[in-house]
């Protein structure tokens, strides 16, 4: 097999990999905010046209390199399908969906567990979900305090997921999605909507 | 120094560490429940009377022997002096009060990462809150399905230290006690009082 000097051909074998495992380490290193298609290519030896030839935009390559069980890219327009008053029920399908799940369930345990020992993958999995999946809903919800809001869902969606897939504590491990799901639901919603106490400004 | 057969005397050196290290490995063992004082006592060599002369009941020598920088023996007259109405702005109170205390942050982040590593320090520790502290909440409260609403509050709780001393994700590990303080504790309110959506009590 001929290579190009300084470059791959969409037809190598291995390109696929060698994208992958140089986006894996420079999203890593750089987290997912400050690395781009170009570096990644760079360090992969082809062209970026060739990276958006197999995997579309950084969203797309991130989630094939880290292995995320959700898509931002499905997920948002369910979530912002409607008026702002009724997030919380759009917010209570997505989790009811995703809590129904099981083969996604040992996928997000095992990047909850890397995020716990490893601060680079904390790092590269919180920049993603606040960039594409966090900041447009509460663009799309014209909150105020965006980012303490985000980092308050945040703390009840690590607790839900650690509580229910990694530390297994019973009866929320088993108990039904269309139990769990509205009520962590209506959690969300007011973190996301109902106003903060006096102060929370001065963040 | 002379020891009876069998025995330590109450000034020996060393007793009160003796019984310690018993009650740390009991414990972790067997966990909070099912430890006793008079087994540890037996382990340590001493008098059960002596185990309690020192420490007291066994929720006080958990407390000592695993370095649990808060006591359900002093939040619980806190959260339960008054009608159950009210329960919110005591849970603030309380959770202020603990947000603002730096010097048990440490400890706290210490133990989450320990259960985070060994499963038996996470038993006993959620067996021991869930029997000194949830359960008489939950009693006094009066609530149906205690234990899924129990799991509920965990799962608030243990996102709420691993975002805030673990990780330290900004600007939640930042924010004034009594900004946070009120957001989380109508969310431990809803979780400990609200009705549940129906099938809840399938679990």
């Amino acid at each position: 097999m001929r290579e190009k000097r300084g470059g791959r051909r969409p037809g190598d074998s291995g390109t696929r990999e060698a994208i992958l495992a140089a986006a894996s380490q420079q999203f890593a290193q750089m987290g997912y905010d400050r690395a781009s298609l170009r570096s990644i290519a760079a360090q992969a030896g082809v062209d970026p046209k060739l990276v958006a030839h197999f995997f579309g935009k950084k969203q797309q390559l991130f989630i094939a390199a880290v292995g995320l069980p959700i898509n931002p890219a499905e997920l948002l327009p369910k979530l912002l399908a409607g008026n702002r008053g009724t997030i919380a029920a759009r917010i209570t399908a997505v989790l009811t969906d995703i809590l129904g799940r099981p083969e996604i369930h040992e996928r997000m345990a095992g990047l909850m567990r890397a995020a716990a020992s490893e601060p680079e993958v904390a790092r590269m999995v919180r920049e993603f979900l606040t960039r594409e999946l966090f900041v447009p809903v509460a663009r799309y919800l014209e909150t105020d305090q965006p980012q303490l809001r985000l980092t308050l869902v945040g703390s009840q969606l690590v607790g839900l997921i650690t509580a229910r897939y990694i530390v297994g504590i019973e009866p929320l491990a088993s108990a039904a999605p269309h139990v769990i799901a509205p009520v962590i639901a209506e959690t969300f919603r007011r973190y996301l909507v109902d106003p903060l106490p006096d102060g929370a400004s001065q963040e």
